[in-house]
């Protein structure tokens, strides 16, 4: 995993010396963009306004530049409209006024001879070191930080579940950004002692294949998470710590969506929204065994947070079975992320683990 | 691929003959269900009504059965109101007055004897019989079918999108079931040239990151996909056919949605009703590289269509690069996927190939 | 995992009663079988000769039963002579005098209208039981099992080399069936602190490509791997704990050794005879994270070992990131494999945890 | 695919020049190096002898350099004997008078600010371009190039045994290594029309799983596969075609063999040795569907051969079900493999498809 340090750029060098005003021009119409837009990165940015160089608000990837009267927002296309300024240009080394200043970001470039086994970035043979995954989400907790955690529901399946609860328990989810699947399963959980109709040990049970709807149909009955949680219908599990220790959720909704659960945001749109207000505070995300959510959450997490010495690498770490889902998120833009190859279940018995034992040998 | 006759219970014995007659009961509130009602799976049901066994209405798994004036339906709860009466029970045998008639749905238990190699059902050492699959797919076409597509956006950034059109194009498409990245990529692909930056030779283009975003403005200034194909923006590709050949599409939102392109239901609900009317009438189904909207559509289509001579089998193909979404999908019900483990731009390219040949031989 | 008791059929009923005497043929020519000569299986089988039923020794899949002057013998057609006599006949059925009795030993079909979720045998989705999977370790080791490790070189790269070690030590493995590139992974770690010139935290080192290669040459220049241990070179690490312990392991050559190590069977015949002499005594087998000896010792191993009262299934458990060499395992015909979808370093974390904690809860 | 041209390094610049003569040293005993010694990788590489740079001939990784006295000779540790002189040194800028001039090899590190998307080297996204792979395929039998096919047996057991003799009719086949299970697969397929006792579309037959068995065994009394060709036993098939091609091939046994086969190699080290009369020839390489035998020709592939105007990358293709041998076998130092993520059944159908196009079109 990367460990670089902040870097904030020298303005007086190249290639900021000498480049032009950034240019903006007026949205033609609600949702559509002037021809010759400035896409945006997930890497820190800087345009030249004004004589000075800001760094928009809110970064993330796919989105535009938009100038208000008080400074620079990174902002989704389809929110503007007719007469909005966005930035202008297509080049990223300061001749259309924007630098993206990636210097560090982007891991180096292998040396011109450098011969060497173990070359992948990603692989299931490379040893993971939990000690330093365990330092680093420690760290996050102590220094007041924002860790944001995408689950799937295989977490859910896997016994991982009481594992999610300790963390969440412990103060080391700052919010948790997740589907409808992850919380009926965990409430069928919850009220049947099943997944999917299958026992915790992992065989099926008579009748169970219907025993998600009806976990979902009691929720809907009470009316919300929160409040089968106060009725004692939730006594233990994912959502029931949430709730019960105060921890933000976002659960965003999928065509694959039984029931939906009460509280689920249906409309994908409304779900990115609210999903977002969490990703522009994180300073570290953690993705476990989920590909929907985790492109999701990739294309608008930044790849760095402002802390108090410049832009710091945003920890984002990504833990599925197979190399796939990690290559697909650095091949989607999130090359920041540190795969971790395994399944979600051990992940997170041996993360608690060592984090167990950072928190006795942390002063 | 397992191709069974068509089945009509006898219904005068077991386990049909002497069952009571079903019950039912109102839903309590707007969207909540009794409690003990009977969840519906994808196998060929039957209530017995008024002294008559009744297969309900568009059938599909995860639902339940509603009785209207004029019959049985099967609807998502989240659809109806206080007071609409709904099938009880647990017991899939007759004691319920309800029959899950799976009798040559579910594939056969092994015999107890038999030791063989090559037992698992899906695996990329099968060889793929394309003769057969390319005579099945005429056959859908031959006898007018309804064959729908469910494609991820794995089909167009490799070289397969030409290999679709050709099936469009030739009358092998009823309908469409796809994400706004399939249309994005496509479409980019249309104006560009490229997917995702990408050249159709797998080469990365300076500045290509910011295409889609383009391509999707362009759409977004045009107001609709129709028009962008009829002003000649979009000039080829998979949504130039569909819109030039009338055949229809549903583009279904999620939360990795960049844009969106108009058309998209944002909305997951409204999509899922959207994707449901073509899933009632298929008589096969093919899904292409996509693990999201294969388990969507999974989950709403039903195992088998009624045809002249009772329920047959609905032929139902998963391809995909890893044996995990095949097994995924049966793993979520859908046990008469076959699975064919391979590259979408490879599967796409030999049945055409073999389709060609078929429809060259055919009378 | 199933846990099927043990069996000892009643050769009073079918299909043995009222069978023919087996038939048996000699050998044409030195490792040449007479044509509709027996193939066995890994399944409990029996002979009848001279009005009894007999189970031929040292039974495994693909090889036939030869009539040795004191009872019958499963061997490998390579290693029999001109005139040798073999078992004939292909049914398994009792009408050639033979019976396969794989009762309990196929796993049992499934019902016939049983709908449901999770119906695969082997997904990554499916919660592992740790605790009954160390429970089954523990009384392995309690009632003095044969308990044979077939080891991969992922197990070495990642950190569970030193869990493996434990396990070594503790006394619950009696025999490892392993590779040239454990032992030379294992061996570079003990001298030089890296495997593939990899640190143990996954980070590459300078000149680390050459250090497997000068591991080996210092093994070579000590004479063996004994001697490599005795004289202090090799300090810790798989091999020293099997040195020290005076485990037996063995070393199967294969065309991809560097080296080879002394010690190592470059022959594989040799080494196939040498594994063979371990598999004929196991009564429990774990494989992690190697195809090539999982699918040969799964070549070799029985379904079951004779108990007290009879056969019992052979606890079989397969480690692989993927259900992909499970899947291949059991399409070999090594049906009773149980499939663990993980990580070998953490599957070896998570087992020892587990253990220690049976064994504290042991009496 | 990467397509650089061929480069000649100037010795008169640096690293070359001023750099002091590489130092020798004798093997204190039989097969053991002195320590210090150089360890080769699969780049060209330089020697600075006599005031001349001398690239050693039948260059391979994990090596050493020989002083023969007629050059320099890259040779395989275990077949050295006392006194053979050896070249010293880890460096390979020249500071030891060795330099490996890997320029061009490598492939390029990112530059600094580059953001884009799809930057992993192997995805089953990344559409592969046959047209190139065809032509290239092409180009080496219009050259008389020397194309060395590594298969595993999953070509065989899908349909592609047929494409890969239509490879071999037409000459693109200069010679195959694979081992035991292919031509028991082959011959299997020829004798009884099964695979591993599956019929060509994937269908178990009764009574199949002895039936590689009895391949096996026929060709054991014929004495050999060629006498099995001449006498008709043989009549279809890769074995065939290369038998009556007179295309040499490569039998390497393994732990995993049932038999084996006559003409196997079962002493891996003799397998070995075999291969490599044939990697030392290659001016290109194709694997398919193989761990095993991908990464053991890997080994001993350069990653270059030296054609008219200095060393020309060797064009190496993996083909492969999912990313993983691919990146494996680039972990383990093949850097120069270029991937194809798909099925070799449709592989094969697809690859000939374009080379009969490109046959068609060729002057």
């Amino acid at each position: 995993m990367p460990d670089s340090p902040s870097t904030s750029p020298d303005f007086s060098g190249p290639p900021f010396k000498g480049a032009p005003p950034a240019r903006f021009e007026p949205l033609p119409a609600d949702g559509v963009l002037p021809e010759g837009f400035f896409s945006t990165s997930n890497l820190p940015t800087y345009l030249h306004v004004g004589g000075r160089w800001l760094a928009p608000t809110r970064p993330r990837m796919d989105c535009v530049v938009v100038q208000r009267h008080d400074g620079l927002e990174t902002i989704e296309p389809r929110r503007l409209r007719r007469g909005d300024l966005v930035a202008m240009g297509e080049a990223e080394d300061g001749s259309d006024g924007i630098v993206v200043y990636a210097k560090g970001f982007l891991g180096g470039g292998h040396g011109a001879n450098e011969f060497r086994f173990m070359s992948t970035e990603v692989s299931r043979e490379r040893p993971v070191n939990y000690e330093e995954l365990a330092a680093r989400v420690g760290e996050e907790k102590r220094r007041g930080g924002y860790l944001v955690w995408v689950v799937g529901p295989a977490l859910v399946h896997s016994r991982a579940r009481a594992d999610f609860e300790w963390f969440i328990r412990q103060g080391y989810v700052q919010a948790v950004l997740a589907g409808n699947a992850v919380a009926v399963h965990d409430i069928e959980a919850a009220i049947f002692g099943t997944t999917l109709g299958m026992s915790s040990t992992g065989h099926p049970t008579e009748g169970g294949h219907g025993l998600h709807m009806r976990a979902i149909n009691r929720i809907r009955a009470a009316g919300s998470i929160e409040r089968a949680v106060e009725s004692g219908l939730i006594r233990s599990g994912i959502m029931y710590a949430l709730v019960t220790q105060g921890v933000p959720f976002v659960l965003a909704g999928s065509i694959r969506d039984d029931g939906p659960l009460p509280g689920v945001y249906s409309h994908t749109l409304e779900a990115q929204d609210a999903m977002r207000e969490h990703t522009v505070k994180a300073t570290g995300a953690i993705f476990v065994a989920t590909a929907l959510h985790a492109i999701a959450v990739g294309n608008m997490l930044p790849a760095f947070y402002l802390g108090e010495s410049g832009a710091a690498p945003l920890m984002t770490i990504c833990v599925d079975q197979t190399e796939f889902v990690v290559n697909k998120l650095k091949d989607r833009g999130t090359h920041q992320a540190y795969g971790v190859v395994t399944n979600a279940q051990d992940f997170m018995h041996v993360l608690r683990f060592y984090t167990e034992r950072w928190e006795q040998g942390s002063p």
